[in-house]
């Protein structure tokens, strides 16, 4: 074994960075028998430098992050930031003076990958990032790796775990939106702002990244339809009950039928209570690949957290660290199909619709006639009435986004269509 | 990109080296992209070389393997052969000739995986096997990989197909064991000579293997506890369901409380119908992965057949070859730590023992002695009697399995007990 350790720098020391310098530190021994060198901590970039940081150093601790991926003598740089700027500054500043980087930022690699990408490869060093999709669960290298002789039709998870936390107590209570989420907030599972998970900004990017890497092509943030879950009520969630559904919100990523163009999106959706994704509870993320010859493929666990997410930075730290002593490098882009990103209209799928309809005879007929105008094809209908309110929940066989959306537009300018309660897409099948 | 082709042989063109062949050619520009060379089929050993291969050029054909990889030119070695020998002396050969190796072989990897590793690091090439395992399921690189920076606790999982149709079947219909494995071979999940799998070598290989990799030691099938499920009864289904379980065959790879040995083992369980293993239906897979850092990981996904296991060949296929061109190789045997195997009376499980017993009071004290005799705790006992025959059954809470079996052998002892009609370990709690 190399006996010069390997010099590791840490930009931001919170839940996750912490937790990677703790390790770092408690298993340097393994660490160092799995490498073949020892590996050290450099130095720690953070913002509070006077924060006690039990077990790191304080003479490692800088608030100069620039002038720490500056060093020069560094192997690897693990950015835990977070975040567009300074992250996208600071690795690419890593790159140029020398070191590999591992990331676990899903915002910067959704938004901007390509510029880390070509970063990497200009100076001959890696970029890995399995932490910034799904926490723990070994994602990222299985489809760029395990995957790799195979092709790829279809992602879809659970990629969220405070969304998959709320939607799951909304089930199990039978609490509204603004309940779960309260209790999510208080039980951890949600930040002071929520924005980026209920919103879905967080799994857009999650499957901005993962249909890219899955397809070989590029996918940005800006390319995935996104629908977050604030909408998503108590009815909404009976009304999948009694389907024998559930609803979670989910990351999809496809090739079109025709091969020659895919789609992302994330949206709340109906699933079959009897699919595994409707039994993933609380805060766990599980994701379902789909590949040509591997067939159907499930990978399941702890989607966020500290030690998790520090477990997918450390094993990428040691791939990285012996890509560094073999001074190689591992897989980077690979965008070779250079598919586009079709919209969201041309996604194939189905949807479930609750009308409030005028109680009198040739609603139903009247609203048959615009799905059929459509081209949309009637799975199930439901006529309930009561009081001189009626409603009609309506499931639809598959077709285009587009024309589902554009049904239910004219439903709602009918005379008869009072509201439309709720529209939700049906997944899973 | 590289346009001199890199050179692959197949040894073996049955069910899975025909779909790696065809594939490689279905699909040449995708692995071509992937890997950054274009790749070849360079040869393919056959023992029946009249047999009308499909999209394989007769002119590759041949029947001398060990000829085929000695020629030299060779980038990599594909062997789909099975078994000890001649898989062995070929792949070491192939290995003195320069050759990397990808292999489907758990029986050879089990058996005498150290010397395999030995000559590839002598030759400065790679031995990749996630096929080996558990399918398509990507298994072999997260373990040795994803989780490099973690410390794995426990690895359990089911991963031989055909005993968990078997199972599936017996637990779903009531049916017998023999009636089970006559569907399971009519609808081709059984082999003809179903031994290998019902007697739980299969497991025990694939067991072997994972826990090699897990702990970062050396675990050879010798080493792991076996049991098949041909003793598993419709009475011992019924009597899971009694207890809210089902029965599986699991391979359970535990490091020790103490850290300081390891075990394998493989058996016929009873595992609570919550458990997510419980629901894995017909010849999937499903394995547990229990980490310090990254919690609990599941893998799921179909455990054989010719196309997913291709999928994991080619897989490995990429990734060779692309070290091949980096002149590198990845990561070699890891057996570090060097954590001896615990025999099975040192793993503490729990047992549920189903007792014939006499129709007479003291009978439960008796047999209440003989379990506080051996230092086992009774978690639950039931007791049912009818026309002077009564039964017994007894839940224990954890305990060495050398005190659970010496616990059986004293109440096989007693008067008052007729038989002991059955003995199964409870996991997955």
């Amino acid at each position: 074994m190399r006996t010069r350790p390997l010099k590791v720098a840490l930009l931001g020391c919170g839940v996750v960075g912490s937790e990677v310098a703790r390790i770092m530190t408690t298993h340097a021994d393994d660490l160092a028998a799995r490498i073949g060198a020892p590996v050290e901590l450099a130095g720690v970039a953070v913002r509070r430098p006077s924060k006690v940081r039990e077990g790191i150093d304080p003479a490692l601790i800088t608030t100069d992050a620039t002038a720490l991926v500056k060093r020069g003598d560094l192997d690897v740089v693990v950015e835990v930031i977070g975040g567009i700027e300074p992250a996208r500054t600071l690795v690419t500043t890593a790159f140029e003076h020398g070191a590999s980087v591992v990331s676990a930022n899903k915002a910067l690699l959704a938004e901007d990958g390509a510029t880390l990408y070509a970063a990497a490869e200009q100076h001959g060093r890696d970029l890995y990032f399995e932490a910034a999709v799904a926490g723990a669960i070994p994602l990222i290298r299985p489809l760029r790796e395990s995957l790799a002789g195979d092709k790829v039709n279809r992602v879809l998870g659970i990629v969220n775990g405070t969304t998959n936390f709320i939607l799951d107590r909304m089930d199990s209570s039978g609490a509204g939106y603004s309940e779960a989420l309260d209790e999510a907030t208080a039980l951890g599972y949600a930040e002071a702002d929520p924005t980026a998970d209920v919103e879905g900004f967080d799994a857009a990017a999650k499957a901005a990244i993962l249909a890219g890497i899955a397809f070989h092509t590029r996918v940005r943030l800006d390319d995935v339809y996104r629908e977050g879950l604030t909408e998503v009520t108590a009815a909404d969630m009976a009304s999948a009950r009694r389907m024998g559904c559930t609803v979670k919100l989910l990351a999809i990523c496809e090739r079109a039928a025709d091969g020659q163009s895919v789609t992302a999106r994330v949206h709340p959706a109906m699933i079959p209570l009897s699919h595994p994704l409707a039994s993933v509870r609380e805060a766990y993320n599980a994701v379902f690949v789909e590949a040509e010859a591997a067939g159907q493929l499930m990978f399941y666990g702890p989607g966020a957290g500290g030690a998790p997410t520090a477990s997918a930075v450390l094993g990428d730290l040691v791939a990285v660290c012996r890509n560094r002593l073999a001074e190689s490098t591992g897989p980077g882009e690979s965008a070779y199909t250079q598919l586009p990103v079709s919209p969201m209209g041309e996604v194939v799928t189905r949807y479930h619709i609750s009308l409030d309809v005028a109680d009198k005879p040739g609603v139903l007929a009247q609203v048959a006639t615009v799905f059929a105008e459509h081209g949309v094809s009637i799975d199930t209908v439901r006529q309930q009435g009561k009081d001189g309110e009626a409603s009609l929940v309506v499931v639809t066989h598959r077709a285009p986004d587009a024309a589902l959306s554009g049904t239910v537009e004219a439903l709602r300018k009918l005379d008869t269509v009072r509201g439309v309660a709720s529209i939700m897409r049906v997944e899973g099948e």
